[in-house]
């Protein structure tokens, strides 16, 4: 059974593309809420996973023994864009561990920011590893690893102790006791394929961390403060996850990962949301959690948010030819919690 | 009924993302030789459409006034790169017909091919008209225009004689009497939609000129042979056109468009090929194309070729960590001509 279309595109009168998906919307009791297509299929939740990913540092005691603030939290949840105000404070805090560029072990990219990128091309300035857009994530797990007191290098191998205790800690917030299947991320970390199902327990759990033990409960609520007061450390300037976040004031924390997936947690309602479009788009994956936030009442006014829930298609002459929107099943939701 | 799986991403063990889509193969007779999917839904083919935008500058006999060779012709097919070897011959040709590059619909857009790109952003550059990848397309709708002696300007609406032309052109040729729906295309010129089969057998008329009248068949024949002789015009360079193009020694013309169009024209085997990938997905077109003219025997050895039919997904440090590959659908193929 093929998922159902969640998003579409059209042009002129016709829907021109379509985009699949599946969605899980879980309550901290492990209940699935709301659910649309397969959410038992294995996926990668990508960068969606940087929140889990973040907990070592916190629960290690690594974050407070290296005085860190809210925002390295952030940062350690963040796909950046590498603009400045991501790529000085992650070589600030690679220093205050006494590491270097080099000990991060995702390579470069170029940087997504374009008014940065530009500025890097004609100073002629190749992009180094601090402008991965994960190397916040990656100095957290160097943190850790230098609180440890182990060895730094190799720390993103699958079997290395900081990896081994990520991936303890989202069997046990998403209840899934067998190891877990993992692939290599774009940064060259493991990343764990779990059913959207488990992975929306697992967010619902830092909505309500009452429910967790004292250590989880309290770094679970830092990642979510962090992330809510810091959305453009998260993501960039003009990205759907700080757009997400500063319309919603806060009530909400959302993390976009790679290949379509989406990931949110709503302390208010107590829910975990975690959704994945099956080709991969970006753009189905923003619409498709804009529609979801929407119905939450957590889309807020903010026009950049509004427009991500329905977009324009323009051509290159600016004029608006087509529209992205969300297709019947998202649109004709409700929720009521 | 969703349309079959034609593309897979890998990760690991898995299988991370998954592309649909439809594919039509059609005869001159207009004989539909093979299918997948929904073959009978409207799509807009987009750039694919080019080389039937072509037909009324060498019908007119507009080409020939102007003395256009095959370059021009080949870049009035084209999606280029915005790379000197196609921004100085649209220039050039803009210039032989009086025209200026402001005389061109299409607006702007930053140039595809990253070492010209970077070289105009150090020398603070902006992208012109002539940089648009639909430049040559639209010099050519002027070229008729100029040879018909009438107004340029707003030559790219629906119901000026050139676009008229086209649609008269494009009905003929697939079989559809009536009034196509259209929309905007990226480049403010309008685009038709049709099905998938009825796309197909008006590439089959390419790839069969002599089912045609002589002035059509003559203008064919001459848009194959232009496409074929200059691969990167069409496209540019490393492009899969290009690609495609080279690897099978100009046996097959193919062409690709927006949202995950592609074309092909097959004349050894008499045959018009037409797909549609349902999330508009390039990486997964590209793919599905190789997987088809590999079972053809036209993909050919060239290495860059076979990497668009089994692409190694790589992360930033340049490891392959999946594959993009075609799914069983198009792999377990035999195609018996």
């Amino acid at each position: 059974m093929a998922n159902p279309i969640l998003v579409e595109i059209t042009r002129g009168d016709l829907v021109e593309s379509v985009h699949r998906g599946a969605v899980a919307i879980a309550n901290a009791a492990g209940e699935i809420v709301f659910s649309l297509g397969d959410i038992n299929a294995l996926t990668y939740p990508r960068s969606s996973l940087k929140p889990i990913q973040a907990l070592p540092l916190l629960e290690s005691g690594a974050a407070e023994a290296f005085g860190l603030g809210d925002e390295e939290i952030a940062l350690a949840c963040a796909s950046h864009s590498g603009e400045p105000m991501h790529t000085t404070r992650v070589a600030a805090w690679l220093e205050r561990i006494g590491c270097q560029p080099s000990d991060l072990a995702c390579g470069p990219h170029p940087v997504r920011y374009e008014p940065v990128w530009e500025a890097m091309v004609k100073r002629g300035e190749a992009p180094s590893r601090v402008h991965n857009n994960c190397s916040g994530k990656h100095t957290g797990f160097l943190t850790v690893a230098r609180h440890w007191d182990i060895a730094t290098k190799g720390y993103e191998h699958h079997d290395h102790p900081v990896q081994r205790a990520i991936a303890v800690a989202l069997g046990e917030l998403s209840g899934i006791a067998r190891e877990l299947p993992w692939g290599v991320d774009g940064c060259a970390a493991p990343n764990y394929a779990l059913p959207l199902s488990a992975f929306a327990r697992a967010l619902a759990k830092f909505a309500v961390p009452q429910t967790l033990s004292g250590e989880r409960a309290n770094a679970t609520r830092r990642i979510v403060r962090a992330m809510t007061a810091y959305p453009e450390l998260v993501s960039g300037t003009g990205r759907a996850c700080a757009t997400f976040m500063r319309s919603a004031h806060g009530r909400v924390a959302v993390k976009t990962g790679a290949e379509g997936y989406f990931a949110g947690i709503v302390p208010d309602a107590g829910l975990g949301i975690a959704l994945k479009i099956d080709d991969g788009a970006t753009r189905a994956s923003e619409t498709a959690m804009a529609a979801i936030l929407d119905k939450l009442g957590l889309l807020g006014d903010d026009a950049a948010a509004r427009a991500l829930l329905n977009a324009p298609v323009t051509n290159t002459r600016q004029t608006i030819v087509g529209e992205r929107r969300p297709a019947e099943t998202l649109a004709e939701i409700s929720f009521r919690f």
